[in-house]
């Protein structure tokens, strides 16, 4: 079958198509319904430019139904010979309703196009992530709450150092997350920019409102130059992703923690029978491997934001075809983090934290001589001495009313960071 | 000498002394007036919580004010014995204003100081970049305005696609800069956040107005959990630098754009005299080496950032020593950053413009089929296959007046965006 | 159904099996022939230790017969609830020829059974890829000498710099891939090690004859100590990829210049028409595509080895089931390689050199000022400063006969090289 | 002062001069000696093309000499007027040899003059790296062999697994040290490559023997072709880079099983005292800074070899200025190998291992499965599900024999492999 860009007289090697089409007639299924949006809005916009006459565009409208109506029910196919759902959807409405169908592409270009559906596709995604971190967090803060009283060794330099608390520790990550959804809600903010009316990258041949389509898209800015726009390609889908690795991260530490935690000789926490498994030649063994493969994880969706960051680098300026396979990483990106965040909020939920924990008497020293210079008058560095050389260490009960600290954890302030 | 935390029957090894000092008794040098603030404002803290008498308070900041000119005449000197400026910083009051000096270590360590210093040096550096990325901006808005009718070929697939503006080209990376300088200001904000108060990383042993600290210093937020406080050592100054790599990106792209834009062949600018350099070889050379090594800068800056988040990756909660080497990365990619932005500047100034490109005649084509489209009624798709087939292509005077393209290029709205 | 490893009364959370599967049930597809041969080797060392009788070994020899023969046909299944290829096949064992199926697991651990079923995957790509790489490279070797005496512009710093040849240019990158080779070629050396025979990594509880199953296995060398066995999981596998990253950073540099120099304003080569691909909105568009997304992919090779080198970083030793989901970017990376090095022969092969390029006059001045010096007397610096002053260029035919030059391009050379 | 390629009328703009020289002027202190090296072979070979007199080229040996001379008493400059080493052994030449100095650069190019010092560097310092790593081998294999019968507990997915010993540990690491070391060589095979001769990337003007410089220079091999030898430069220093990073890698997990060791929870070794630092807060404190900063470290080094390879990635052929910002990572990898290897030495010789571990009795299941699989005819599968089922553990004690395992280490075929 032709191309929509080939000429009569044209073949193309068909390692050549195979290459180049790779997995777009795939993962562009996902693409197919933020495609039709965006041809929606385009085409109230070259009617609005005389392209089209009211009829012609209740026609494409009548098209655009149909075609979602197909692919809801899981009929719409893309073939390898479409290349992509731009050029599918583009032979849909040809067959669906005629002629005009061949009007659609007037002053667009797939390269406005596929960024069009693009960023409506990330403003969703961005926003479903953003559900599941709040979730977590309100469960990482529920805990904290419930374990504000249960005693933990806090370490530094991977030693027991201070007396610490569950709740302490629970709530750390609920500031994490919260300091990773500023960066969540830029990196939505940065998204939600409407790049159609560009065209090829250096505006279109006609005339477009692209107010219009702005509000017809529900897009909070638009991206004003055609050039800056191509760019962004690449750029601002990294950054999502750099959200994504922010999130995880943080997740990342946590579940390294909870491996720790749950090491026997620690014994700080114990995974419950039905989030664990089992060894092919060890009978006792209970292993945190969903733990283990959340903490790859956080490789894997650096990974997937770097690809897409090197793809970018000291490109030529305007469309280049590189792009296509930033897709994959992109939507890989996305399903990684929703699954680790899945999981991790079984764990928050779910982990068993020992009441008895065995705090070291040595873990009470500084406070020991924070005390002593306190009540004494001594300064701090002198007392400090003298427990190092003593090396007599009596657990004293400190108070810890800090903003932050064990007793006075703050919770709501936590909560409500940033907003 | 003994360490401050070294007990009179220790030593260090040689070789681990030099290892874990590292260069930090020189990069610390920067950290000293920061080091001072912080705890200049933790001396106040201290002295409400009622650790410090009035005339204590006055001594210590008549301290710090030797301290500080010292410093400023550039004689305050950390060595490696110090192991860093905090150290360098306790032993210096501890001479100088007596046994009270012993005293403004109570309820903190290092570990909130060392990040509370960070954040300060941070928050002025972060400020500098955005000085300068706003001046690269105005001298291209200014270029843009001056070049908007000058021909440029447009490319896409790095081939000759569609006519072009200087005006076009030059605005775009303007517009490139608007979106980096919303990312950096979500740094600025993340990282304008106070950890003092928060000690090893399970709060002080004393209790510490911390709402006072954060106000003294000037922070817009507050690091509310002591071992959130600690994680985020790394992850805020690696957003920082992430900020850095997204201008460095959009500069180097610029770079590449300006180093293929004066190859002779396409002849669409060329370097003054005095921004080039020769060879030692070939006599007739005229270099853009400077564009060369801001394209290098790129993958310089990218590394350092990634370096920083790969060590914090996965590690256990709670101050780690590991943290210490990323004030290296940190503060060369600050240095990197000022001196591309400086060299971009000049190029963006000075770079010479070629008014008579030759702009060949096929790039007119999709300009020709939307023509043709929209006088005759034809659909798109079919104008195209005929301009496609002809291969008869002549220039076509199309205005592009939708927002944001050539002849509407919208340099206000790129000014404020996001503003 | 019950894992091998679950006891009666276990159960796993739904959502912890489905993330700890991954894709495993459909990536170990692809090594069930290797695990095969894994568990050939094992049962004879097993017999040899007498755990096996004579019958029991014939029995399950027949047994790996049926489930070869089951694979071939294509109907050889792994389901969500096997986990993977070496759980799968210990029940078709068991299922198809007994008790004895339950023997085969004997002084074994999925850790050395993995690790052997992917080094002997390994081993096999490895080969592919290198008989693929001599394939372009003699594809380079006979376009450099067909077009031995085809000119073309040499550059430095992008700009024209001293005349060159086709033969020069198409010879470089058969020499740069003959080092690759030598990378590709300690690749393939580090990787042919037996790890069975190691266990869970503290070695078995009977003793096993590894020389036995390392020359059954066909390995030129054994993993001696099982930690390192275990540890070298993902870091044999990543060396692997940092060969291919090798092979694609060389083939990808080839396919920007094939890109630049397919420009029209440079006009050097062009594409054959069926090797391009069009615009869906410039009819006259005739692009270099599959070189674009080439170059993307070398982005992406390098994304895959640093995502399972970072996966191993600083892990404590012994297995751990972060590797696992190292095995899809392993997987990945060697297809991508085979599609690009495809492709890239393609090109070498067809693409067209102009014999008529414009061969710019300045560029003949490195030559000019060292004949001068050479026929004079004149220092070099002195003939350099002269030419330069002058700006007199004049095209002199100067012979490059040295080894590797355009007159000696001693192809033989490069084709043995290291060999 | 005039560059040596500059021209009566030219001028440098102060800023360009500064960012193009970079840090050159001081890091090429490093390459003066190499540089000189390569000075005298070409001279030789530019005497032999008749482009010096026997009573030149003595001249110029003088120089040589005179310049050694100066550089070895610390007494040579370079200034950043110079740029380089190379344009200030130039200079020096003609003020100290006269008008033959003028003559050196016949035939040659800063381009593989630079290419020249740095492989000659590379060279030495690849060397000085193998004989560090042989060294922490062997007290690798001396600590095997001294703890083979202290007894450790053996983890997987961080959980207790197996016994192990001390020995088996230790000599897991001279094992992954021996197959960097295989790894290295090819780096050192690599880099063993003479590229003078092929001066600015298209050979030079003036026929030169480069069997004669390639013997002189003491290189195993030559690189024949002059772009393939611009192109190597950047690649095969960052496969330099990549061998150290595998050595950094394993010594990484090295370090970070040491710190996780020393946790008191699980007192597997212990730190002397003269290797671990204090806190500034907790008196108590003996913390394993040196390994943190190791580990710190491979993330650093794994920065610097991206950062070069991503430099070069797509790049236009031929000698490019970015290059020259590789050389800092580059020296700054081997210095922190360097030391970090050091490092590493002192902590395997010094550490002290806890030969009362207590190893929990559950790690002896697989043992015991098996044991009764072999004693009693059962199968190992159903073995293994009655020992999980009843969760009556009993240490048994099981010999390892098999090669590799606890009770034969083959200490001797670890030492030996690969040679």
């Amino acid at each position: 079958m032709k191309k929509i860009w080939q000429k009569s007289d044209s073949s193309l090697h068909p390692l050549v198509e195979q290459f180049t089409v790779g997995k777009d007639y795939i993962l562009d299924m996902a693409l197919v319904p933020y495609d039709v949006l965006g041809s929606r809005a385009h085409a109230k916009a070259i009617h609005k430019a005389g392209v089209l006459t009211d009829e012609e565009l209740a026609a494409l409208n009548n098209g655009f139904d149909e075609l979602v109506a197909v692919y809801e029910k899981g009929e719409f196919e893309i073939t390898v010979q479409d290349e992509d759902c731009h050029a599918a959807i583009e032979k849909f409405l040809i067959e669906h309703v005629g002629p005009v169908g061949k009007k659609i592409h007037t002053g667009r270009s797939r390269n406005d196009q596929v960024l069009t559906a693009l960023r409506l596709y990330i403003n969703d995604k961005l926003k479903d992530v953003f559900a599941q971190v709040e979730s977590v967090q309100a469960s990482l803060l529920a805990r904290a709450k419930k374990e504000q009283d249960v005693q933990l060794v806090g370490h530094t330099h991977t030693q027991p150092a201070m007396p610490s608390t569950f709740g302490l520790w629970f709530a750390s990550f609920a500031e994490q997350l919260a300091d990773d959804m500023l960066i969540l809600k830029t990196a939505m903010k940065l998204n939600d920019q409407n790049p159609l009316g560009t065209a090829a990258g250096y505006g279109p041949s006609v005339t477009l409102d692209r107010e219009l389509t702005t509000s017809e898209l529900g897009f909070g800015a638009m991206q004003i130059n055609p050039i800056a726009a191509q760019n962004s390609r690449g750029k601002i889908d990294a950054f999502a992703l750099h959200a994504l690795s922010q999130i995880m991260l943080t997740i990342g530490r946590l579940a390294n923690d909870m491996i720790w935690f749950s090491h026997p000789s620690l014994g700080y926490v114990s995974l419950p029978h039905d989030l664990g498994t089992g060894s092919s030649i060890m009978p006792q063994k209970h292993n945190p491997d969903a733990l283990e493969l959340l903490r790859a994880n956080v490789s894997i969706a650096l990974g997937y934001e770097r690809t897409i960051i090197e793809m970018t680098k000291n490109l030529f300026s305007g469309y280049n075809r590189d792009m296509q396979f930033a897709k994959e990483p992109l939507m890989n990106g996305f399903q990684l983090t929703h699954d680790s965040l899945e999981i991790m909020q079984l764990f928050v939920e779910r982990i068993d934290v020992n009441e008895q924990i065995d705090m070291l008497p040595e873990i009470y020293a500084a406070d020991q001589a924070t005390k002593t210079a306190i009540e004494t008058g001594v300064p701090f560095r002198d007392a400090y001495a003298d427990v190092g050389s003593n090396k007599d260490y009596t657990p004293v009960a400190v108070e810890k009313k800090t903003i932050g600290s064990a007793d006075n954890l703050s919770l709501e302030k936590i909560q409500q960071k940033w907003s």
